[in-house]
């Protein structure tokens, strides 16, 4: 009876452990989960910017990834997913002329499903910020923000980012 | 018979295609081949070099982002390879104080193996040039030009990318 309630109370403490560690990352406020192991996809472009001073890469899932490298991006696919991960420049310390990812900003995301998300142009906007991964917006009203900074690429599917050429 | 000289013939085609479609990116002058599937390695980190306008992204095989996640990087160990994607500076369309990666430069490689390249600070390097991928270098002695450059990051296992900072 003893082994049982230990396996039981073990069992137990498992689970809350584990519930804790998968929702230790907030929803941003108009309910987008963070995408899991967005770290493990793949490259699609880079970016850098004089006026803020930033470094970026962006990676895409695999339905975006399928899309960027096969040219189906005008519009791109419902499913696809886009992530910037962007850090504030810091001088190399070797190499003066070259700036690197220094502090890390945060990690924004586009998620394309043209039904879900028509009213923003089919994408669905989220960031994190920070290390901590402090979800962005005081409410889903945060989203106007985001649509409105993208206007300017409505002709490029509401996507600043243009996949690399690679080989 | 006919169907099974229309078979065998089938098959010999198929297996001559398969081998041209495999080596058609010659080695490297120091019989280093390129490391097969890089474009779907994972990220390291960025740069961006305001000497010669050039993005870049860092990204690893398996070995080397287990170790760059886990701080292992000093030396990092044997099996890890580094790819490093070049491309020339373009100005974003529509942001103009952003640039992004234009004409594609070259894929770099540095592969760690501290016997077979101890003369190179256990490093073997390689470079494909361009879209069409061709390999850098006249002869196996180009390596000394990459080490040379590489000697002032002695102290970072000759490693000028720093893994970035990530949540």
């Amino acid at each position: 009876m003893k082994y049982l309630v230990i396996t039981i109370l073990t069992c137990l403490l498992c689970f809350i452990g584990i519930t804790f560690a998968e929702n230790k990352v907030l929803p941003a406020p108009n309910g987008i989960e963070m995408p899991m192991q967005y770290k493990d996809w793949r490259v699609i472009s880079s970016s850098h910017r004089e006026d803020n001073k930033t470094l970026r890469v962006i990676l895409g899932n695999d339905t975006a990834i399928e899309a960027a490298r096969s040219g189906r991006t005008k519009p791109w696919p419902d499913g696809s997913i886009l992530g910037k991960l962007v850090w504030k420049d810091t001088e190399h310390p070797e190499w003066k002329k070259a700036t690197i990812p220094g502090k890390f900003v945060h990690a924004e995301f586009m998620i394309k499903d043209s039904s879900k998300y028509k009213d923003t142009g089919g994408w669905g906007f989220a960031r994190w910020k920070g290390l901590n991964q402090e979800p962005h917006g005081k409410d889903a009203s945060f989203v106007q923000e985001c649509f409105g900074c993208h206007a300017p690429v409505k002709n490029n599917d509401y996507v600043f980012t243009q996949p690399s050429p690679m080989p």
